[in-house]
């Protein structure tokens, strides 16, 4: 069953997650990302929908030519979950230096 | 020089882009997309993004799982021209069977 982070999981997301914060509207993780141009950005994408599907878990996003907007929330608790804090943790991982 | 659509050519967009409706917060073309998955829904983002770079104009767009939302407005002129309807009904025959 998957279940919501605690009040103490939620205090480590800044320490982890520093390129992340809080949605306002829901209970998400959300980043926003730019790149060179539109390939730059759409081929960062293909390699997040490649991992999304890998860990069968997705994100609701959005592209503007150079821009991408990633939001991670889990539908079946409603809210944040460990799944996001993964996801997030392997799309930084993709953009690591 | 882009230039915006004329009122003439407004009226034929009902015609031409049947599934195409006119946004409300700005001049643009708006779809909504359903597949049978994520992996459906991303194949066609990705087709949609070839044709964009190839055309060299690019759509305001979003994905949550299996659904795909598509706006189409042009910056250089601050709203609907011909290459709007030109990449939509790119778009339309993709899914064309």
């Amino acid at each position: 069953m998957i279940t919501t982070l605690t009040s103490e999981e939620r205090a480590q997301l800044a320490k982890i997650l520093p390129e992340w914060r809080l949605a306002r509207e829901k209970d998400a993780l959300l980043r926003s990302f730019e790149f060179a141009d539109f390939v730059a950005a759409f081929g960062f994408m293909t390699r997040v929908a490649l991992l999304a599907e890998k860990m069968d878990h997705h994100p609701e996003w959005s592209n503007v030519y150079n821009r991408v907007e990633i939001l991670l929330t889990t539908h079946d608790c409603n809210g944040l979950s460990a799944r996001d804090v993964t996801l997030a943790q392997a799309i930084d991982h993709l953009l690591a230096p």
